[in-house]
């Protein structure tokens, strides 16, 4: 990795790093209203059609807010970082990777979701949890790399904050894998709203979940004087 | 929502936020032409099914410059904003979530107006002016978080202009109930037209609308002196 | 127009407007892609399907390069603005709108050359050729706005150079006119060759043609001394 | 090319040229997901369904692991550029119209690797190595316009750089070329893995593959002192 001819490139400002994640989460977040079709049904029932459908919103109600919360993050995140270096792009790359595939799973829920096979919707429920999870894990793995990065950091950023991060992610990751339990075991309905409220937790407590007693008994760090 | 570890990414410029929305403003605009489709006819019928398919086009141009204006409204408030909070973040999400909707609606007229059914094309314009309308309620909500948060406003920002813009913005909604209730109760055809009208209006209006005799009285408001 | 209450907004830099551009000629450039599709054959005929399929990236080429060059343009003629107002935002709009379209024809064409059907291939590029006239007129319609807005350029700019670009412009709408005119009299695929070739020349004129005797000629102006 | 009445747009920094190349890159990576599709089963047939879509999801991740290169090249090779001139944008576009492409032979490799003709699955790999080839070679093309002009290029950039990153390109369309002869005589699927790591080699090598000594013989070009 060391490179005799030049050093230009290695580590670099941040501003192309957002600027094209920004892109990304712009497009996630357009694409998923190309799953919103219009209904195919004879003519006269444009109506019933549209309402019968209504799995589909609420599918992409709880995907848009979904990926409102990890462009949110991202920015947060982001403000935090002086630099970046080939190892936070990766962890980027997997961060836009896991949440470029939220229409998928969100199309396959809207659609299981409007047919009437029980085992089909479990399974389309379980499937969404699981890419919600892995969206979680990767936020794992970029917050995880950060914490352990002190240099690519600001120097007024605490010393708590990615460990903390850390921690709500990996709540995140078993909170997803919940809601596809209890969406494949007990009622995939429930599944689907815990999906829409899921991120509503996330954005309510992006601000201050690490300093609740739970997770700061988790991430067991001491309160960091006067920063 | 007060952070003992750090303050960073509570406030915070408005650069990303505005590439953001202008990402996704840009996909919407664009993403409206995916409806734009090669006719399904039979050979040496091009010309015939091209040109039976103009309720599509007017759509799109409704649509097209409906996203053109809440660009140049988006850009124009932003001008105004110093710093952006997370409030100011979830009611900008909550105006690129219902233009975004836009292509579905969009879609909706356009085919049911290329279909011979009368009820299904009173419930697309019905359904278009429903959606219309969310979208100046989310402007509504914008401005009315703007008004109330003069600590986020750059010094130079007349006191009158948001609450005036608020105003703007309700008579956008009852407008586009009014299309609704025309395009339903009188003729979808109707609707259609005020859909493509009312986007010109704004953008007329968007300079002055708040200066007019009627507004002026319904905002109640004192002319600044001075600014 | 004149507001009372502030003046923020009526007038300012460029970076939006060129960001927002940017996005959607890159959307535009990226979308054309998704026209070329699987093709539908039998097991076993993968290749000869792939090749069939040839009039699609033909036409792909072409739309291509020519929202490459409306890019070159779009940056060399922003390159000589100070600043922008509304005006200028409803002329852009107007050359994006009609870049936008640019997929849909490309559609069209593509889907009417893998047809035998010689009417609907006429029809077809004749099509292709309204809508590049259309996109060489809202560049009339941009650089006419410019050429006689000399108080949002820069100091530097030349004051022939809009003029000029205004002429290129309008020998755009009549290549094009006269490629559809060839395209539908004469031969579909000699007008598809010259949507190819178009951009390429515009590509190679776009930095002097109208240092040329001919539009020289038409221009009218003299040459300014000492720009 | 050059231009008596001003020289403004011939040559300038390079922040549109990025931001326009990181929109694309942006569409493209995410585009790609558009070919997850809800897979078109029996009710009840979901789950196997989904698994049966297997090569789908490794087309995926090889395109989405290209792309991810992709960009880390371009934004490695943009941070030594000093300034951008028509030809620099021109040799830009190469790169992305090939990166454009990606989707359409990403879509043909998950499609015949779904069905069972061998022949069919032949001719995808080999055509997706075709334009996994092309892209590096559009590199290559790159490198050897910024190889040629130093005047472009930031002063502390070394004068191995680009010369070297050429050999890396070339490099890179051999290895292309042997994957599709692996996968079109061998074996498709062999062809398909190595579609894979590719990119992961590329990625591991991108900071340092030209001071390997095969590639220094190749090079032919000493040492630069302290550079």
């Amino acid at each position: 990795m060391n490179r005799p001819t030049d050093d230009i490139g290695n580590r670099s400002d941040t501003s192309r790093a957002t600027a094209f994640s920004d892109s990304v989460f712009a497009i996630i977040i357009t694409l998923l209203v190309l799953d919103l079709r219009v209904p195919d049904v004879p003519p006269g029932r444009l109506l019933s059609g549209l309402l019968e459908q209504w799995p589909g919103y609420v599918a992409y109600l709880a995907s848009y807010a979904y990926v409102a919360v990890v462009w949110l993050n991202h920015k947060s995140a982001f403000n935090r970082v002086k630099e970046s270096d080939r190892g936070l792009h990766w962890v980027n790359f997997s961060v836009l990777f896991t949440t470029a595939l939220l229409p998928f799973p969100t199309a396959v829920v809207s659609d299981a979701l409007q047919e009437n096979d029980q085992q089909d919707q479990r399974v389309a429920v379980a499937f969404y949890a699981l890419i919600g999870a892995l969206l979680c894990a990767s936020w794992l793995a970029f917050f995880h790399y950060l914490a352990r990065r002190r240099d690519l950091l600001k120097e007024e950023v605490s010393e708590r904050h990615f460990p903390a991060e850390r921690v709500r992610a990996l709540v995140g990751v078993a909170l997803y894998v919940v809601a596809g339990l209890i969406g494949y075991l007990v009622a995939p309905l429930a599944g689907l709203v815990i999906f829409v409220v899921l991120p509503v937790f996330y954005a309510v407590t992006s601000g201050g979940l690490y300093q609740a007693p739970l997770t700061r008994r988790i991430a067991r760090r001491p309160p960091a004087s006067g920063s």
